[in-house]
Formats: structure tokens, sequence, C-alpha cells
């Protein structure tokens, strides 16, 4: 990192911030008696406030939560606070009792244990999963009030589990067979296909997220995780997978998941979620406490591969300056990104603008709406403009 | 990844395992009512078990909590269960009148809050903290029954903070200043010195760990992270940075934390964490479900750069084959290495050998008592070595 010159931060920010030390102070608070002792399962401490937030429904078993992605570091998404979205609510499974079966188009369909997969060859990857419906807020302009709100469908893990490519081997998919269904445990049998080639490819089927059992809410046992593809095919709580000559065409496929176009017809099965990226600190809600230094830090993402190039505008796109990307940059991950930007105390237009490795480059939001319309509630990746007013405040700035 | 050949699994397990599968039958759990409801901040499934184990002492605020190794996944550590060592509790802190101190040989003495921390430029790595009683039952032969406990005093998080060198260089250090001391808000004011090479390299203040702030016991909301060093060092509840002109000697470099020899005399300031590994799966306590193949997995790390490379054993050391490393290697983090064991069911001893970027090779750790004696509770980082039984019984196979 291009390390500040020396002071600049109390030069920068002047005497209303970092004090002079007073020796011997009240500063230092005076802790004497022992403190908790050790435990068995760790918490937060009760000072932390960040949840994930879900509208007020009458269903709460079949609606979304949305990660703090404005209370975010790094690129880890703390499991507790991944988001949600659940089409029949989280079913509590044994995974004892709980199995994966492969059949349909294949030479010996088998039914595995929990226990058999994890003998066999296993795999971990740090990958996003965003829900192909994150930041529909957002395509006819300034919708949402925070970064929770517009892009909090977004989540990073750390996901182990066996190939699918080693179980479809192990089954001996059929010439025939050109797509998969993986369907899920839970009461809606949320299902999905996928073709072939990306099944034998890099898709998971994980077992455990962040060093741990994967979260009741985010498939518990078992779900098939299909690196840079729409959260909806990801599917949890998975329980079968059936070779087919053909998409299964489910409900998730054709009445919702697809994206309607402007002469009324609808784009399918658009799996890959394009480069996004959105400055997470400041964002909506945010107050910048005066002029002076300020880190901008967000995060950056792509179906396609690994991120090569974020940029940084602070009036609304005619200039743009390079930020620092933290290693590592993985490919199918968030990348976080990192730019000090000296405020002046005048009203803001901030935003960031990211290039993954396939040269492709995020688009205004107005063109990807002059391209798909404003009809499809999927796949809004357009850059995010936050508005920052000359007393600090920070508002969706999306015109 | 090296595939297996096709149908490998069954093949080698035999008709006990994989099952066909059976249409229609009750294989499939068929759950029908809807399930929980989306949540704020989630919870483990109530079927998962790992905890952090601690010896049952009269100062349960005074001890060391085990991270549950032998169930762990990928490199990342659950906050939750990240293991902890005390001395004298965890405090409770309220972030928003907590204060770093920065003064000593400084031109500018400081008192940082944590809102001043966090708009300053940060950075956020993937590192391992051991402390450096880790593995100590293990000197004298087998000691301890499983890998929670011969091991489990290390962990790897991925944390986010300030760069200590920044404040440094705000503060401005004198040209005297050659050590710094930092200091816990605990009520055992633990503290350690350290020199100002390091300070100025790459040693982290770190507010966050795991896209999340710091956990209570790991420093809420402030702690010390010196990459590659011995956990002792990466202070907690950090409240005070004093620039000194040479070591402090606290009691934890003086009477806790050196390293006794053969000859009576101490190493002291032994901070650099040796490479080392060991197999978490299978391990300790575990029973393999008869012959066949088996994935054996575990974890490298090394305080002087990044894993290079592991080979296992079967054969207590006789013949080795080279493990597989999942990216990402980072420098100063666990790695996780995988190899596919066809076991024939036969009584064998199973170890891991890493090596580091610097070309040193874990030793046996007969070898390491030759050099250094017994005396020492600290550094022990030997080849670990289980012992599988003809009944799939693992156990402690230290000779």
């Amino acid at each position: 990192m291009p390390l500040p010159t020396r002071r600049w931060f109390l030069a920068s920010v002047g005497a209303a911030t970092a004090a002079l030390a007073q020796f011997g102070s009240a500063a230092l608070a005076q802790v004497r008696a022992l403190g908790a002792p050790v435990s068995g399962y760790g918490n937060r401490s009760r000072f932390e406030r960040a949840l994930r937030l879900f509208p007020q429904t009458r269903t709460p078993e079949a609606t979304a939560s949305f990660t703090p992605l404005g209370e975010s570091f790094g690129i880890i998404t703390p499991s507790a606070l991944h988001f949600e979205r659940h089409h029949s609510g989280v079913p509590e499974i044994d995974p004892a009792a709980h199995t994966l079966m492969v059949h349909g188009l294949v030479e010996r369909p088998l039914v595995f244990s929990m226990d058999e997969l994890k003998r066999m060859p296993s795999a971990t990857r740090l990958l996003f999963i965003e829900c192909s419906g994150n930041s529909s807020s957002e395509w006819l302009g300034a919708g949402a009030p925070s970064v929770q709100r517009t892009h909090g469908l977004t989540s990073c893990s750390e996901w182990t589990g066996v190939w699918l490519s080693t179980l479809l081997r192990e089954c001996g998919v059929q010439a025939g067979a050109s797509w998969v269904l993986a369907e899920g445990a839970d009461a809606a049998r949320m299902a999905r296909s996928l073709p072939i080639p990306k099944a034998l490819d890099d898709v998971l089927i994980a077992y455990a997220q962040n060093g741990e059992a994967l979260r009741p809410e985010q498939g518990y046992p078992l779900r098939l995780v299909a690196p840079g593809w729409e959260g909806n095919v990801n599917v949890k709580w998975l329980r079968r997978i059936e070779a087919l000559d053909g998409p299964a065409m489910t409900r998730w496929e054709t009445a919702r998941y697809t994206d309607l176009t402007p002469d009324g017809k609808a784009r399918q099965f658009t799996f890959v979620m394009d480069a996004k990226s959105v400055i997470t600190d400041p964002s909506g809600g945010d107050t910048l406490r005066g002029p002076g230094v300020h880190e901008v830090s967000g995060l950056a993402w792509s179906g396609r591969g690994a991120i090569r190039r974020v940029d940084i505008t602070t009036d609304g796109g005619l200039t743009w300056s390079q930020a620092e990307l933290q290693p590592p940059i993985l490919s199918h991950a968030h990348t976080r990104f990192r730019w000090s930007w000296r405020w002046d105390g005048r009203e803001a237009l901030l935003a960031s603008r990211c290039e993954d490795d396939t040269g492709y480059v995020q688009p205004r939001r107005q063109d990807l709406v002059k391209e798909r319309g404003a009809n499809s509630g999927y796949h809004q990746h357009g850059i995010q403009v936050w508005k920052v007013a000359a007393n600090g405040a920070v508002t969706n700035g999306n015109g």
C-alpha cells in the first residue's frame, strides 16, 4: 500500500480529532477485575449491532434478509450475516439421516450418506454467492437508502465439499445427458437445472462454510455451489441430482429468475453474474465527520473470473482514480478495494467501477437500462453512486 | 486436483457403503411443513457439537481453550472456535470509550479513538496465530489423545486494521527508540515488547476478524497482530504502545515465554513460530470405517513465510508422498493439504512433514529434543504421528 506521508492524518483532520496524550489521564480505562472465563463456543460483543435486515412480510419463511455490507471488513462474510433467500423457510435436517441421491441418465444411480461424502476427495474455495435479484431496487434510479438494501444480497464464504464431477463420474453419466437437475429438501422442493459442462467443471457439493458445517440457512447439511452463477442455482438442503436430456423447466427457471426485456420476451438461464462493484464505506446512511482524509472502501466481484481493476470517482464519473486491490484477488470471490480520499468538504458524487479479467467493464446503470430495459428484477449490476452532502451526510445518488 | 479414476470410490469401499438408489424410497425425507423464517444473526445447527475444550481449573479466567482442529475445514477458523489464552479473563470494553495511546520516545504522543482508527488507511490479511505453548504435551512422546489437544492452540482468521507503522509514523519515532511495548487493557495488563523493525514492517492493529468486529475473547475492540510471531505477542484489548530504547522485560518475556535449554540457560524473545504441520483428519480419536479410499487432510503453516510443500507418510517416515496444497497458499496463514489414501486395513503410522519457502523442513520431534532439550514448554513444532490400528482406531503415535 502506498503509505501516506508522515503525519498526514493529524495534519488533514485538524485539532478536533486525535488528542495529544495526557499521561496518567482518564483516557486509560482502569479494568482491575477478572474478566469472563474461556468458553466452548464464542459470541460477539453485546456492543455490536450489525444485523441482517429483512422486510416485514406475512411470510418471513419466504423472503430475503440482507447482509450489512456497510459494516463489512475484508472479503469474508461472517456466516451469521450471510444473506438469505428462502422459498419455504429453513428446514431442520439431521445430517445422520440426510442423503444425496444421484440418478436419471446415469449408468449406476447411487445414494450417498454424509459420512460417505466426507471421506471422498474434497476441495475448498472462497466464493461469492449473489442473488440475481440483488440491486433490483436501483433499476429506475435511487431506490434504497443504504448499501445493505441496495447490494446486501451478495456474500462471500470459504466453501468446502466434494466436486459434483466426482459424484457424476462415480455414477457414470450417459451419453444422452446434457443437463442435471439439483433439488433441495425444503418444502418448496426448490430445484434448478444446470448444463452438464458446468456440472463437470467447477461445481461443489459443499458441507462446510467458513471452517465449520454449513449454517442451517445456507443449506445444512449440504448445498450446491456453482461459482459465479446466480444465487438461486446454488441449491440449498441438496437431496437429489438428476441427469436429464434437457432443462427440467421448473417454476424457478420459467415463472421466476428469467429477465423480461422491453419487447415482451424474456432472457432465460442467465446464470452468470456480471462484474459489479460498490463502495461500502462511506455509503448511504453514513455521515462523514468533517473534511480531511477518509478511507474509501468497497467490494468488487465477477461471475466470469477475477477482478482486474477498480476505479473511483468523486465527481459523478467525470474523472477516475485507480483504487488499491487487497490480495488475495481470487476468481469468483469478493475483492476488497481501498482508496484514500482527501475530502474538501464540498458536495461529491462517489462511485466505483470495476473491470474483470475478461476485460468486461461494469456499465453505468443508465446504459444497462438502454440495453435491457427496466422490466427485469434481475441482473442489475450498474455503477452505484453515493451523494455526499456538504454536511457529510451520504445518500443514494443514483440519478 | 488429480481426479481419481471413474468409480474409484465405490470400487474401493465395497458394498457396505454408497447404496444403489431406490426410487421413491424412504431415502428421501419428506419435509412438507414451512421451515424457520429469516433471522437477524444466525446460529449453527443444533446437530453440530464442535466446541473449544479447556481444562477444568479453579481459574477459568486464566487458562486456554483449544480449537477443535479435528472438525476443521479449509483454512478459516470460525471466530466462535478460535483458541483462547487469557491471563485474567476477557474484559468487557465499550468501544465508544476505548482509546489507544501511542507515547514514549516519540515526537508527538497521541491518543486515538476507535472512530479515528477506522477512517485511516486499512489492510486485511489472512493470518494464523499460534500460542508458543502449542503442542507442549508432545515434548516427551505421545501426550494428548486428540489433535484438538495436541495442536488446538493455533487458529487462522482474516484480520483487518491499521498498520502499526502508520500510527508510529504519525507520532514520529525518535532516533533512540529500538523497541515498542504493547499493553492490553485486561486486569493483568498483559504486555510484550517488539523490536522496532518488526513494528514498522507488517504489524497490524486489528479491529475486525472474519468480516465483523473482533470477538471479545480475541481482544475486542482492538488487538495487535504480529504475522508469524508467537501468540502471546499479539496483545489483545490493546490500549497502549510505548516506544522504548530496549525491551521492557515484562514478566511475560522473562518469567514466562522463554525457553529453558538443557544447560539451564533460557532462549529469550523467540518470537518466530517455525514451520509446522499436522494431519487433522484422520487424527486421534477417529475411527476409520473400513479399508479403501480415505482422504487425508491437515494444516501446515510457518512464521517465516509461505508453505512450499507437504509430504505424507503412512509407515512412520520410511517413505513419503507429496500432498496437494489447496490455494490460496498465503504467507503466515494456515495452508490446507490433502492426500487420497487407499488404506489396506493394516496398522499404519501416519504423519505429515512440511517445508516453507525459506527451505526449512519440519523436524522430527526426537531431533528437536536433541537440539533444544525437553525443558521448554514452548516452540514444539516436531512431526506429529498418528497410529492407525487394524480395527481403524486412531491414537497418538508419537514414540
